[in-house]
């Protein structure tokens, strides 16, 4: 088992990474060095109550009142979130408690957030069961639920007291969630370890194969990039944090021109092209390292092109004109110069977003 | 115009206080200095609009969004919350917005708590315009909504931009809700300013004739208090803010036995004189400095005894054991020494609690 420490100011934490890691041990051990509770609380959904049964059947000696949702994105909801709180209060009658939130991204947003919000602000312990959620959504603090209005407009910043990363957990994972994943971790390639794209390019066969250890070196490096980036800064204003965001920016619009039928993976896949060849225009990076990660990502199956009609595309603009990461009026994107070495742009005209565009259409 | 700073660990902010301020000027200089945005959304209540009218209206260059909502405490709720956020994001297209809270600790509470939560933070601003809000629930963060389960059982830690408090405000409050304030005007005094306490004495009359100086005068003596404390400890993880929870165990206590029927204000002052009563049993605080303030109280018209049933004293015992501030079995009190000298003491008996509630039963 490996172990990263995530420093952000207000809170140090630990991420554990490791393939049938002992979980019960590692909460009862951070439980007794950072009183959490006497009562823990575990958040998953019915599929995973059954698909890990086992697993969960191990944590019985720490008596968690499990609490499975449907598995569905519309519990990241901020109505949602409002019955999970009348639920986890009833056993707040003389004890502490605390939260583990076990699943995917969906259930790691929901339960960060009602952790933050719960009595000013309660802990919890994240137990990331999705490739995307191990290398991204568990580590860093941010949670949100959605509104009718748009997503993630309701969160705060509200770090877990540890994530525990069992890798052995992505085995039962379907091949479309593993490329949920795998945009990202191409993404902390391009912005930050040229080495973990050379694995990547020689290792892609053993990701869809699983491979234990082939899991688990991809996932501590993301998590090892994630949490440095977090430590330095927390609550994305020093614009350290901005740099993940690389390729989000299309993605973001994608996604929403789609009205969300385009999987956030899929669209980060498409963003990332666009936005190298953006940079391409923007920065003068070089056009090889775009055909490269081409060449990589139709190994890892991630789509490279997008056939959508006119006014999809049309909506894909405006979207990206009001964007949260970049709203009010300056558009601004993080571009790669060259491999690991992300800057951040802004004013770019709306000639050259409909160029970049043009390049994932078929 | 007096000014003082708040310097919490993560925002540093500026209380205005004074009689007439121009507030427009004021939201103007922290805008431009803060950028807090381009779009002003005031919250306040169907009575404030009309009774603040002249004050609201030279607002208008400011162009706010005023949303005035009912001046009930029921307003301040997670599901009202909700409501409220689905309005604010309206606005939200291509502008910034930031909040005003314009209001008492009710209209404060929610929209410091919505602030918080909105595109995980946005900026607000507290207009506090009763006496209890500009002494006590404007300064220091601490956001709040009520559950069906409990009150105060939702919120986080979210510092305002900025507190202006015009003092004139209060000429347009009835009495009982001076009194309100003034029960946390004592516990200032008791608990950090002996000074206060002989002002008080002094000026008792001039208080309910709410002469300009005299209320300027106390609102800035608490303030300057509060944001002491709350620069130390932000988030009341260090031990230092709890001490402004003297007395208030005891009133928690007695206002949920009374179903909230008893107000926070006549709780606290109640709620004081018992911890007094406790702090002589368990400290050995001089029995004079009781009867002092019991003959203060009576000048600030406010209650020293409570005439209610058996059961209702069971209610409150029962509530005591599991407050929200000394929850999870051990029962842990603010009390005091002597004057300007508090402590906080763990493990009291139910004895001594018992003793301390006779001594405000008739």
């Amino acid at each position: 088992m490996k172990q990263i420490n995530v420093k952000p100011k207000a809170n140090s934490y630990t991420i554990y990474i490791g393939s049938k890691i002992n979980i019960v041990n590692i909460i009862q051990k951070i439980n007794r060095e950072l009183s959490l509770g006497n009562k823990a609380i575990l958040i998953t959904n019915f599929t995973l109550r059954h698909l890990h049964r086992d697993a969960l059947n191990k944590l019985a000696v720490l008596r968690p009142e499990v609490i499975a949702l449907p598995d569905s994105e519309r519990i990241k909801s901020f109505r949602y979130c409002m019955k999970l709180i009348k639920v986890i209060s009833k056993f707040d009658y003389k004890n502490k408690i605390f939260l583990i939130g076990w699943g995917g991204g969906v259930i790691g947003d929901l339960t960060g957030f009602t952790a933050a919000i719960y009595r000013r602000g309660i802990s919890y312990i994240q137990v990331p069961t999705t490739l995307l959620a191990q290398v991204d959504a568990s580590i860093g603090g941010k949670t949100a639920v959605d509104i009718e209005k748009g997503k993630n407009l309701v969160g705060t910043f509200w770090q877990p007291r540890s994530v525990i990363i069992d890798t052995t957990f992505l085995n039962t994972l379907p091949v479309h969630q593993i490329k949920e994943g795998l945009s990202e971790v191409l993404k902390y390639a391009l912005i930050s370890q040229k080495s973990l794209l050379r694995y990547l390019e020689t290792n892609h066969a053993k990701v869809f194969a699983k491979s234990t250890k082939t899991m688990e070196k991809i996932v501590y490096e993301c998590a090892r990039i994630k949490a440095g980036i977090v430590t330095k800064d927390e609550k994305e204003d020093l614009g350290i944090r901005t740099i993940l965001n690389f390729g989000h920016t299309f993605a973001h619009a994608i996604e929403a021109a789609s009205s969300y039928k385009i999987s956030h993976g899929k669209a980060v896949a498409l963003g990332i092209i666009a936005a190298l060849r953006l940079s391409e225009l923007e920065t003068g990076l070089n056009p090889e390292i775009t055909k490269r990660i081409q060449a990589l990502m139709e190994k890892l199956k991630l789509p490279l092109r997008l056939k959508r009609d006119r006014k999809f595309w049309k909506r894909v603009e405006k979207h990206m004109r009001f964007d949260k990461k970049f709203i009010h009026n300056t558009t601004r994107f993080v571009l790669l110069e060259a491999l690991e070495k992300p800057v951040i742009k802004e004013k770019i005209s709306i000639s050259a977003i409909r160029r970049s565009l043009e390049f994932i259409k078929p």
